[in-house]
């Protein structure tokens, strides 16, 4: 919509690109470990010196290369800044949908290179922290949100886990509506609900 | 307690077991793709048609000798089975401190192997099916156990990924009893909550 985009822009912003796609389809097909910055290269085209020089090590392409299905600037404050009552079902009708969708494969590439190595659990731990954390815990009206966020978080990725990539049969023969209603309520209680004392500060 | 073990007993037990020890300790130390048959077999100092011979497969290899750091056919009787309203609670004090123990390593590997190949997440899902989700679901007194179970395995799943592989600072930071009293009411609910309409029977 602003435009077409089909010149060759300053900078080698199109080869920047070609070789992020390329890095994106190896991480998602072929799990972290066995994609390699040479493999990446040989897809796109490139010499996989190429591919250093824009992104460095394979751990800071991946981190650069993955594409978060959602906005989470936009969703976040959308799905937390309505009614109260509603937002740990609004929560849960985004997460399943969105683990649905194609954001299944993006999450099963990320999980796959947290679970493959020390290296790779770091950059995974710094891509959630900022570019998901912050503007999910941001959206939290009550106290330890980065504590409630975290453990959203980990709500998220053991149903992708034991959805999507175990395959537990009750998880994959639940519709939607089904998993939407079970969670909610626990999405609320983490979002809203008393946490219990926090290790922090015994009061 | 049950006498002395030491003279090799019929059938080669000794040298499966030898080869068991290697295997577990390969596959939780190096994960699933980057263990071999035929380096357990060099560390278990035998041939590798032998650990074929013994195990089969890698996958089945991996099935055979993942060592759970409990016996779920009398750690969930036990937690299930007394008062309802601290079955929740007693769920997340077990949870936490067998995933701060030796069961964190374990845990670890089925993770490691599940996120790895397409066929590990098969063995994996037998292996928690089998083992873990039926003890479990046999002792819930609700609706749909074998959900409720499953929901459960993602809440553990999720916790420790999170918590122990990738290493969200919160979690990490958080006390064993800030976890236990955030995750207990979660845990209450998926026990022995209203968990909504069945996709299987809406009624």
């Amino acid at each position: 919509m602003t435009g077409t985009r089909r010149g060759r822009r300053p900078g080698g912003s199109d080869t920047r690109e070609v070789i992020a796609a390329a890095a994106r389809r190896q991480f998602a097909a072929q799990g972290y470990p066995h994609t390699s910055i040479r493999g990446v290269a040989a897809e796109a085209g490139v010499d996989p010196k190429l591919v250093q020089h824009f992104f460095g090590s394979k751990q800071e392409l991946f981190v650069a290369v993955v594409d978060l299905p959602f906005d989470p600037a936009e969703v976040f404050p959308r799905l937390l800044g309505q009614d109260v009552e509603g937002v740990g079902r609004r929560l849960a009708e985004f997460v399943t949908s969105t683990l649905s969708g194609p954001g299944m494969t993006v999450l099963t590439g990320i999980v796959r290179a947290a679970a493959s190595e020390e290296q790779a659990a770091t950059m995974v731990r710094e891509l959630v922290s900022t570019r998901l954390l912050g503007p999910l815990a941001a959206g939290v009206g009550a106290d330890r949100p980065r504590l409630r966020a975290s453990l959203l978080a980990a709500q998220v990725v053991g149903l992708h886990m034991a959805r999507n990539v175990v395959g537990l049969p009750a998880l994959v023969q639940a519709e939607q509506d089904e998993l939407v209603a079970a969670l909610g309520p626990l999405f609320q209680h983490l979002l809203t609900g008393e946490l219990g004392p926090s290790s922090a500060s015994p009061s």
